[in-house]
């Protein structure tokens, strides 16, 4: 990656960042239950890297739009994209104690607030993106169903539940084959990088070939991060990653690495980085979705 | 209550549960993650009343509307409200490993695959409603809204968070106010059932004074229904609820009768009805919503 495009990745997070986050960490203060308020509010200050705000915003500005546009399905975005890490985190899921480098949502504010945490956060994407006065109303119910069908039994909850099975299956001996790992990562966490994108395009008011090119480098981008993910799980150290690392094989986790190899993986990630790339260069502004892209893929933690 | 009155409500549930049936159990069979459908569904046939789409499809029949435009809005609180039984029947919450008379999700399918099914259940509700084509788009977000408010972490979700504090304090001693179980029900089960009846006006294309109607009826309908299932709780047997009860006085729980007495209560509910019924005579037709709610404050279990 060229140190320009470094340059204009960071001036893009510079940009953006600031406007997601003047939306979506203020309201929940004034609530009655001010316990499920502070487990909400900690697990989106937490921070993490934004990517999905940040690649909804940067694809209503890849057809013409500004990111404003954007803002209500980005900050949607990332309030499912929370919710789903604190559930993911709970005992009877994957049972992660650290998150970010910090402790989870259920190690600070026990299991039964984490629950509810995450479900605040969910109803609260629909509610806040339905409510969102940038976007006309025939716009708005069009992104909270490609939203809700991403996130929900037919795309990342699904997704959750066949990686559960995977698990339990694995840990008791029997494989679990290339297919079924891509089926997995597709629905877990290939549909919501995809929406990122398809909603950036609604929002952007994208024609419907421009929206089909936003959509598929989404898929393609969903499949690279997941990729780049386990390789950076195989490889990298626990402090750099501000998770626990090399979890995911003690746990029975199949990977790409696994699966496919080192080099194999790394391969499988230079093919869906390249085909999000060609992709994205049908759009009338795409310079810096490419540019992220790129990033994404050769990101070292 | 009258036993022509009880023939109405029993005639209007004939009419409208078909109706409702109809079209929400089918769609899960299709996905690619079977067990969590299996999940979603299980918890949505093991039945119940139907109370919160019943009174929705009613509040839209008492402004003069088809029950079919207020389905989408009826599918979607039956979702919401399933989903709120799996996730408080959890062992990080509620605990109960009976509902319906029949084992809960989690005893069933695990606690990872219930926490999916509450998940995928609450996602799939603001999905559907989206997606409803029975109302044009300024009307489906303004719906859409209000749920949301009614469901997340400004109602039902704040108003758990808090009755799971409420249960932890008066287990250590510390006594629980009239005021603040009335803010708790306001919350946990008042703002779903009020959000039924303005959903029900919303979908009706109600005027604003039919809609506040609706709206504070449903407020103190939510209320009334507290209040008799404590009484119920207090009174009636296991089998004839299909849950365990006396365990809320077991759990720590503080209902109405154990601070207003047996008899406190009973006037408390008696208000509470009669306060929903003048709301409603003030509406074109509403006789079967009058006749509802009439046989709600005497059910017997």
């Amino acid at each position: 990656m060229s140190p320009s495009a470094q340059t204009q990745v960071q001036a893009d997070l510079e940009r953006l960042l600031p406007l997601l986050e003047s939306r979506y960490l203020l309201p929940f203060a004034s609530g009655e239950a001010a316990n499920l308020a502070e487990a909400m509010t900690y697990s989106l200050k937490a921070g993490g890297k934004r990517i999905r705000p940040v690649l909804c915003m940067l694809a209503a500005e890849s057809v013409g739009a500004d990111a404003e546009s954007a803002l209500g399905c980005a900050v949607a975005l990332e309030y499912i994209h929370t919710y789903s890490l604190i559930h993911d985190d709970l005992p009877a899921m994957d049972d992660d104690d650290l998150r970010r480098g910090k402790p989870t949502c259920h190690i600070v504010f026990g299991e039964g607030q984490a629950i509810l945490a995450g479900d605040g956060l969910l109803t609260e994407a629909f509610t806040f993106l339905a409510g969102d006065p940038a976007l006309p109303p025939s716009r708005r119910v069009e992104a909270l169903r490609v939203l809700g069908e991403a996130a929900g039994w037919q795309g990342m909850v699904g997704g959750q539940s066949l990686d559960l099975e995977g698990e339990q299956r694995t840990r008791s001996g029997e494989p679990v084959s290339l297919a079924q790992l891509q089926v997995i990562h597709r629905l877990k966490t290939g549909a919501l990088l995809r929406a990122s994108l398809e909603l950036g395009a609604i929002a952007g008011n994208a024609g419907p070939e421009a929206r089909a090119a936003l959509r598929d480098a989404g898929a393609a981008m969903g499949l690279a991060f997941q990729i780049k993910d386990d390789l950076l799980d195989a490889t990298a150290t626990e402090a750099a990653m501000g998770k626990r690392v090399g979890k995911d094989q003690g746990k029975g986790k199949i990977t790409y690495p696994l699966l496919l190899g080192l080099t194999g993986a790394q391969n499988a990630l230079r093919e869906a980085t390249e085909r999000a790339l060609c992709l994205l260069q049908s759009l009338p502004n795409p310079q810096s979705l490419i540019q992220l892209a790129t990033y994404l893929a050769e990101r070292s933690a």
